[in-house]
């Protein structure tokens, strides 16, 4: 039991492999894995990878995305030899039938490969993301010829396909952002991108017969997770992915995430237990209420008054799918809600959009999104949500959610657990991530990612908003996953007490706003 | 929070709705799923349907299955009225082109649905699955308009599709022993089947265009789970039940499953806690590696003798597939592990197989399947395993396994329990499923389903042999799932020390075998 503990790395959880003196012959875990984007240009390759990368390594697989666009583009025009007369990112360089292009684009994929490998050879890596187009059968033969030669190595492919002309045309719009189009006239941009995409799609084989005749994994992620086709899929690590990705959508929402408001614990400084609210988290808890309301009236008719938007799920036709809208009306709840806290102290800073909207007018709109609200099964994370209608919000406490069991040291504060057990101590310090409370059912950090991984699959699944009320661990558990904050870093992350978090999903990655609660103003004010 | 505590039917883990008094108005879970299969008949429908009601329902969702088949056979030859000549199994029943046939098999499956819908509404039913082969666009048109008729249940597709010929070969050859040819000839049996057969494949419609442009959600599942193509699947039981089928394989392994050897606590009858063990259980301990070496050679090399598997794994060719076979002859360790025992005084009751193959010889066969070890933290499940070599076994003392913890009740006897808490005693004797423990931490059997949960899912995807030495909750908790035993009555299950559980899956069912170790002989005894 020489190895360090490791967090699900083979089995899930949190475990410790047996080792013996002869290293070099102990049971590797089941490998490394390598994943190979496929796809055309604006599919949405990098929102997928960049999820993909998140995800995994708060998991705590070490995960880096090796970009072959970006390595051509540190290229100079010299080496691409005496006869390139055109910047590499002209859409002619991604001619297919321009033989000298087309072999220098397979050296940088293979070259990235390399670098790839080399990353998860000598480094602590465990998946290593190949981002390019990859669209040919030639191409990937390359590509798998030498994965295979790589021992302890699996390939999983992973391609994207779109075809939602709305998604599709926004992913170019993005495209033309790119730093391949910085120097150029939009009009000329566009035009120089459509033909390179019209080039690519010339030669464009999508996975299927030639990789299953070769026995090769792989995953198609179709309209953004709306259909996926999953291929001899093998290994724990490649099926988390597949099931991840199989998870997400693109719906327009908000997901809070706030501790409780300050127990009568808090006041003494005891960690762990099982105290209420304080007076003034009580406060925190009504102020809360009002505020969430508001924004979520706020953020619902901004989302009614957008036209109707192609993202509200993965559905192509952009109809509302799935859970949403039961109990009708929760909007009319909310706003009713709303106007009896109307004399109520609280009031937040920002304005109201119109509520005026009647029941009949609101019957003819498509019923009003569901809105949840999550805390964990402790009383001071029920009593902070205890101003919410649980006719408007759909309200459940998951034992999930608890705070980080302390073992042993529950009840105590910092400084008795110095005074205590300054061994303890010193190594939580040395590593909090790993460090695990002592006494029966003490968990770690890496404990509570575990803990919390079926349920950030499901909070990727839902459409719907969320409010999640948790505790100072649990909450920089939560941020470190929505915003890809290492996992090292996570353990030490400042979330402070009567403050909420607003996180908006976006297609490049998630936006956070921060909320302070005043209690002398007795509002809200948005925080840096 | 008037209502009861749920596991799993919403958002994964245990947790509590908060409820209002209007509780018509208040928030339904997501839901109920009808899952209705389609396939040709000898696909392995039956196979996927029995398994995903043991796995939900010991998830804690009440699922029943409502074959369609068996409601044909209870019909009388009479209620197919005056033109009937034949009996309602013989295949001209199955002809596409026989109107009044095909009117009577749409009935049946309709009253089928109809039974199904009434045990969903007013019973405690989560889930219910049709099991019929639904193969015709125009059969599953009227199972999807009853479905959308019926409030808060949603639909899912279930395709099974095989085209390994050595296991519809198998199949077949199963059904043929069915009860509607209980009466016949096997040759006349086998010709009828096959004309069945080829009456279903002329009419048969795969799953595909039409689901989709009528956005039903839907799931083929390609030989066992090699390829699964899912379709717009919506919420969380759905979502859970395609991850799942996805991960199933049909490799031909053995499950051993024993509590650790007797601790120091055992002796004294207190619960919980991280106590060594006795020398009663070392005894035991190093017994189990001798027994288990021996059991894992029979039966590798029943393996390796018998004809090259066609399930082995999921994949079609036969072929070994996946991460087995790392390290290199595993079985040439557990043979010298088995001569270092050979003079102990600790031997096995059944006879050993020739083990004289040479190294050499060895080399030519495909590398020996892998062997997981899996323990939990605690100290009496790891030194139940001491005496495994970490060569010839893969050995993870994984944090999931801990036994149930017992909060405020750690390290009690339950006499001290019942006199300590009484109250808390009564209310465990009640409902010993979701009672939880007092104090923080204190768990649920409930709340151990769920921890125990991504572990089932990695057993049924790993294709190796695996121990499982663990605690006596964890045990009937792994048992209960292991052999479809009610999560009510598995709360209660004997799981005796020293005594392992041996787990075969075969294509109807697990079979099980228990040993018990006799300390006086030294030796494990087939008990009943």
């Amino acid at each position: 039991m020489s190895s360090p503990e490791s967090a699900g790395s083979g089995v899930p959880g949190t475990y410790v492999q047996r080792t013996t003196k002869h290293a070099s012959e102990a049971h590797e875990d089941e490998g490394k894995l390598i994943v190979v984007m496929v796809g055309l240009p604006a599919r949405g390759k990098s929102y997928i990878v960049k999820k993909l990368r998140r995800y995994l390594n708060w998991l705590g697989f070490a995960t880096k995305v090796f970009n072959v666009g970006n390595r051509r583009r540190t290229m100079t025009t010299e080496s691409f030899g005496h006869n390139a007369h055109e910047p590499n990112h002209n859409s002619k360089f991604f001619d297919p039938d321009n033989t000298q292009a087309r072999a220098l684009r397979d050296q940088l994929a293979m070259d990235s490969l390399e670098e790839l490998i080399r990353w998860l050879r000598f480094g602590q890596g465990h998946v290593a993301i190949h981002d390019a187009t990859n669209s040919t059968r030639a191409r990937r033969r390359l590509l798998l010829d030498r994965c295979q030669k790589e021992p302890n190595c699996s390939l999983l492919f992973v391609e994207s396909i779109c075809d939602d002309d709305r998604v599709v045309r926004h992913n170019i719009q993005m495209k033309l952002m790119s730093p391949d189009y910085q120097h150029m006239e939009p009009a000329d941009a566009r035009r120089d991108f459509l033909a390179r995409l019209q080039n690519y799609e010339r030669a464009y084989q999508t996975l299927g017969s030639w990789e299953e005749r070769h026995d090769v994994q792989y995953c198609k992620i179709i309209n953004v997770g709306k259909k996926v086709i999953a291929y001899n899929i093998q290994g724990y690590l490649a099926g988390q992915c597949v099931f991840y990705l199989m998870n997400m959508n693109l719906a327009r929402r908000q997901i809070w995430i706030s501790r409780h408001g300050e127990s009568t614990d808090n006041l003494t400084g005891c960690i762990g237990g099982d105290a209420p609210l304080s007076a003034k988290g009580q406060v925190y808890a009504a102020a809360l209420a009002t505020f969430i309301n508001e924004q979520r009236v706020r953020f619902e008719a901004s989302l009614s008054s957008a036209f109707p938007s192609p993202d509200r799920t993965h559905s192509p036709d952009g109809t509302p799918q799935g859970d949403s809208g039961s109990p009708k009306h929760a909007l009319d709840r909310v706003n009713e809600s709303l106007l009896r806290h109307a004399n109520s102290p609280s009031r937040s800073t920002l304005e109201l959009p119109n509520l005026s909207r009647s029941s009949s007018q609101l019957q003819r709109h498509p019923p009003a999104p569901k809105f949840v609200v999550w805390t964990s099964m402790l009383r001071r994370a029920i009593g902070t949500v205890d101003a919410f209608d649980p006719l408007a919000y759909d309200i459940k406490h998951i034992r999930a959610l608890n705070e980080i069991y302390a073992g042993s040291c529950e009840g105590m504060t910092y400084q008795e657990i110095q005074e205590t057990f300054p061994r303890e101590y010193a190594d939580r310090q040395a590593n909090k991530l790993y460090y695990r409370y002592p006494g029966m059912g003490g968990e770690s950090y890496a404990d509570v990612i575990q803990r919390l991984h079926p349920l950030i699959v499901e909070l990727e699944r839902t459409t719907h908003s969320a409010l999640i009320v948790t505790h100072n661990a649990m909450s920089r558990t939560l941020l470190s996953y929505m915003l890809d904050i290492p996992t090292q870093e996570m353990t030490r992350l400042e979330v402070p007490l009567h403050t909420v978090y607003c996180i908006e999903p976006k297609p490049f990655g998630n936006e956070c706003r921060k909320y302070a609660f005043d209690f002398e103003s007795n509002q809200f004010y948005p925080v840096d």
